[in-house]
């Protein structure tokens, strides 16, 4: 039932393209789902693309859009006339509007609001676009249905008639006071299942009502809705009036987008990309951390040339390098992986940071036992009894090292403001190989007196 | 206007516990949201959090029940009896009476279904617990609202409000044939404002109606419902039959499981973990990675054994031995996570791999020379142009190479229905290390001829 997209079909469609063939796009392509039409342009080349949404009504165009991703949404737009845009516009829901204008240049976006026909939505389009794109007040959108509390249902319904047509989807009625100041919630399904002269001050949801302010951070509105379960959340000012509502696609892909840019950053990846995008694009994302982990290298290279007489005379104390670098790395990956997954979920919030560090010195003992018990019998089978203490104490040191730095650093970083995803990438590997050379090499050359 | 949980609130709470000061609770506890409510007892003891949870009244029972982590939950279920079990899960939806009665051992659920005074509840908890737990089956509830499409609206809202007790939330309205296979939607809105006599059949949307069958995994249903921003969506069975339907926050909870999973493995921990478990819990979920990286370690001490007299003679090759590895695994790891993450998302499925490997290759090829140019002038600096030209050859060998591993990978890992983002951990590190090491020491020994 739902659409599938093949190859089969991409092919039927670009021969369609190839002969103009309308009549077969009426059929098959101009039917689906406006989600999916988004999908089958994004495989087509761009020419094709355009060629197609240039044949789609209105209100499809509308719809598709704001489905593309940015990349050909932009190209796509670019191609409008001010005008063009502006009646596009008015198709779509203002967050959408003002997230397409948000990315022309000043002067354009002025054009393109002097065009739109309707009044109120060009206020409200500008009005959008005041606020930071992260914020509440930038993923929220000014179609919303609202109802006074002394009104009688009947009146509500008549009102509500009103407002809906420029609301797709109504979840919830917010409740204001003649202030306009949200006092509560009214579900459709109460108000449908109401007697007509029942007041709503009567009938409304007045106890436990979450909101969220314009100034709050995208991802706080996320974690709000996913702590009450809301499929839309309204929006108020300082003062408390209401002033808009988030709906929960829009926190749906605030909550991928986040996920998807803390693995990267986890994996060492700086912007956001996709395996489609450019090959200057990737490399230039990719190079940061590739530095830093040069860096990383030259200091460890460093650290071993300190002991060059050593390593000449012992060289099976190269051996291990790897192992010791390796096991520091991962150990100091894990710990800060689940500090910053404890941050993001605002869970453990009251534990103090020395219990905590406390904690994964703990884990960093009970694993750095036991692998230092394994790596000593490998290393004495290896090469000697005197080669396996080394490598055994030394990983053992760098394991409990490892989790102390990995636990404290993104915990430092969370205290200064800073994305604590950072320190899961090669940050902490880096710092943990140049610490555990160090160790290694001085308990090593110690040993065997070097 | 949110409730925030602060140190202050808990200490209070702490002293209302300790006196027994109920009013206390009933005045600043037991007014809350249910979420909050559960929060609260997630930092609690664990007894005083079954103390309190048993002063809730019945229907806050089951809201904040739903709401408390597994551990937590399980806990306090099995302070009750069967019969008490029973009559809780009489207040809760079904997919959420499921995932509770699941965790407990087979005689005790068919004893607390016994119990369920309800009818049809115990059979919507009977049907629900045959689904696997991570399919379509498994996540729906049998609460949802259906009607005829040949019923005239004043019947459907009749008939709606019998069903409507039991459904919390309405989001949208099924329409089925007298079968009972969904044949379309119907919006609460569009009934809201719909004439009395006005038909269902006349109402109601019947084109791109997306469902998902019982048997859909999770992670699909995740996708569909982001695609076409949905709330809710229909389960149907191979029949197309309607049997539950999936609402937005249980889906918001399976793509933050997900990201949180692959976070995880893409860090090297293996089971699902939180910064509140045990040591013991810890510990065990992050030393099988440990112990891949620890044989890792021991391949890459061969590779380097294999070159003993050659470091012996030229110990300044031991100096980069910590860069190539780290260079190799953080390359490979950026690599792996950039595919992972177009497989995860369903995006260019149309690519074929030798494609994919080739684009990386460049991607390898521009930063290999970057880094090559910048390593050459370090290494030189440091020691002699002979060794900056080891380095260098070797660092763009091995950043190559560890592109197309860390693509081909988890392309291999996916085509064999093996979770991708199993390679970005530990796993594609260990790999790049000793081929690494190998290219390293091949080159050093051929060009200083030791």
């Amino acid at each position: 039932m739902r659409f599938e997209l093949t190859k089969d079909f991409l092919e039927l469609l670009n021969s369609s393209i190839q002969e103009d063939d309308i009549s077969w796009m009426e059929q098959h392509l101009f039917v689906l789902h406006h989600a999916d039409i988004a999908s089958i342009l994004e495989e087509l080349d761009v020419d094709d693309s355009i060629y197609i949404y240039n044949l789609l009504n209105e209100e499809l165009q509308g719809d598709v859009i704001v489905d593309l991703d940015e990349e050909l949404r932009d190209t796509i737009i670019r191609t409008f006339s001010s005008k063009e845009i502006a009646e596009q516009l008015e198709h779509i829901d203002s967050d959408d509007a003002a997230d397409l204008v948000s990315e022309l240049p000043q002067d354009q976006v002025e054009e393109i609001i002097g065009h739109i026909a309707d009044n109120e939505t060009a206020e409200d389009i500008v009005d959008l676009l005041n606020y930071e794109p992260d914020t509440a007040g930038g993923l929220m959108q000014k179609e919303f249905i609202q109802a006074q509390a002394e009104w009688p249902v009947n009146r509500c319904v008549v009102e509500l008639r009103k407002q809906a047509e420029e609301v797709e989807k109504i979840f919830t009625i917010y409740v204001v006071d003649e202030h306009n100041k949200l006092v509560g919630f009214l579900s459709l399904k109460r108000l449908l299942f109401a007697s007509p002269t029942t007041k709503i001050i009567d009938l409304y949801q007045n106890k436990n009502i979450i909101s969220v302010k314009t100034s709050d951070d995208n991802e706080e509105v996320a974690r709000i809705m996913e702590k009450y379960d809301l499929v839309s959340v309204p929006v108020v000012d300082i003062q408390n009036k209401l002033v808009g509502r988030i709906t929960i696609d829009d926190v749906v892909d605030v909550i991928m987008d986040e996920a998807d840019k803390d693995f990267q950053l986890a994996s060492g990846i700086s912007e956001n990309i996709e395996s489609s995008d450019s090959v200057w694009r990737i490399s230039r994302a990719r190079i940061p951390w590739l530095l830093i982990g040069l860096l990383g290298g030259v200091f460890g290279a460093q650290v071993i040339s300190m002991f060059e007489g050593g390593i000449s005379e012992v060289p099976q104390l190269a051996f291990f390098i790897p192992l010791i670098t390796a096991m520091g790395g991962n150990v100091g990956v894990q710990s800060s992986a689940i500090v910053v997954q404890s941050l993001a979920r605002g869970t453990d919030q009251f534990g103090s940071i020395l219990k905590k560090i406390l904690k994964e010195s703990l884990v960093g003992v009970v694993n750095g036992l036991l692998l230092s018990i394994i790596i000593y019998g490998i290393a004495f089978v290896f090469d000697s009894a005197t080669l396996g203490l080394v490598v055994s104490i030394s990983l053992f040191t760098v394991v409990i090292f490892a989790a102390i730095f990995g636990t404290l650093i993104p915990l430092l970083l969370d205290k200064y403001k800073i994305d604590p995803a950072l320190a899961t990438g090669p940050f902490i590997t880096t710092l943990n190989d140049v610490l555990g050379l160090f160790i290694y090499l001085m308990i090593g050359v110690l040993a065997y007196g070097v």
